[in-house]
């Protein structure tokens, strides 16, 4: 199967707009987080070996490599997202069942797909949020000739993850196992507070540096 | 020539993440915002037709013939991006010239290019916040089972707009014309306010709908 990144960018524009439900935000989420990660690497690749910006070589040699594995691992969930939310709709999609014990059983593949498609879009969360970090450190110590790209790195990883955060509620908020759905709940609004201000914080060192 | 839509979405990332100035954070900045413009058209498409929805579908069918124009006008943005930068830089890479009219000659070429990678992602940037009010409308009327779509439809219009904003203002700052620099740096915030308030009202919608 080819997968999502095999396919031309406006074809999937087309997919994303149709009245296909996938892919929706889910995938559109991973998108934006691996944008960000893309453009993190790319300051990092204008920055590295310029001798203006030999002091700071090491520590962006180690964010470009985590910036690298975040992009793939967000390339990657636009089809986590697409498969989690396949196996919700499958599960819906059984056969209601006669008695008490196929309705149990329809019931629990529902809710453990529900659960799923709830830790996926909050996997996607985390990544988001690790680009939003490694954006900061390139904001402050990346090439000024493209510091720019930094700044629109934090913007599309912290749209990344506000995106998936409401694919985390929407799936959390049908799930009976409440002790698991708060606690991912809990999981994703610390995540979302500390990426607020760390982004706000980027956004702004940005357009002092440009201004 | 393939356009930027006819590039396979994987190939477009390593492009972003490579250490070529383009595509940069302007491309990106646009795909965010034909991301948001696919989204609203999804939950358009997904709520027309159906009986429930009778009553906003008149209205809906008005967002989606204007989602559907803005999404190809943001792709075909990605594309001016990539040329108002190769402009500017092939601006600047024009011999200094060994006399004064041959250095103003130059300089007017540089400044004249500036003002066309002014305006281009002030363009965008006015497609993108034309995008996160389509989506407030879609937050509003659009089919509750997909309302979680219009939410991540406004995010990414959004970081859409402070991303095309940022390549607004780098170009703007090296401009002589100042009144010319100034004017569009007003339309710009102009815009900013208005879809700031917009995106908040509209994340909280979607967020109550979905809680």
């Amino acid at each position: 199967m080819a997968g999502a990144q095999d396919q031309a960018l406006g074809a999937f524009l087309d997919d994303l707009a149709s009245e296909r439900p996938t892919p929706g935000g889910g995938g559109a989420a991973a998108i934006s987080g691996a944008m960000g990660a893309a453009l993190v690497s790319m300051v990092c690749n204008l920055t590295i070996g310029k001798p203006k910006y030999v002091e700071v070589e090491a520590d962006l040699k180690a964010v470009l490599e985590k910036s690298e594995k975040l992009r793939a691992e967000l390339t990657k969930a636009i089809e986590d997202d697409v498969q989690a939310f396949d196996a919700v709709m499958g599960a819906y999609g059984l056969p209601k069942g006669e008695n008490d014990e196929a309705k149990a059983a329809r019931t629990a593949k529902i809710q453990a797909a529900l659960k799923e498609a709830t830790d996926v879009p909050l996997e996607c969360a985390k990544l988001c949020a690790e680009v939003v970090k490694l954006a900061e450190e390139t904001a402050d110590k990346g090439n000024l000739n493209v510091i720019s790209d930094a700044g629109v790195a934090v913007q599309s990883a912290y749209a990344g993850l506000l995106s998936a955060a409401l694919n985390v509620r929407v799936n959390a908020a049908s799930i009976k196992d409440r002790d698991f759905a708060d606690g991912r709940l809990a999981d994703l609004e610390a995540l979302l507070g500390s990426a607020a201000t760390t982004t706000a914080k980027t956004y702004d060192v940005v357009k002092s540096k440009i201004g």
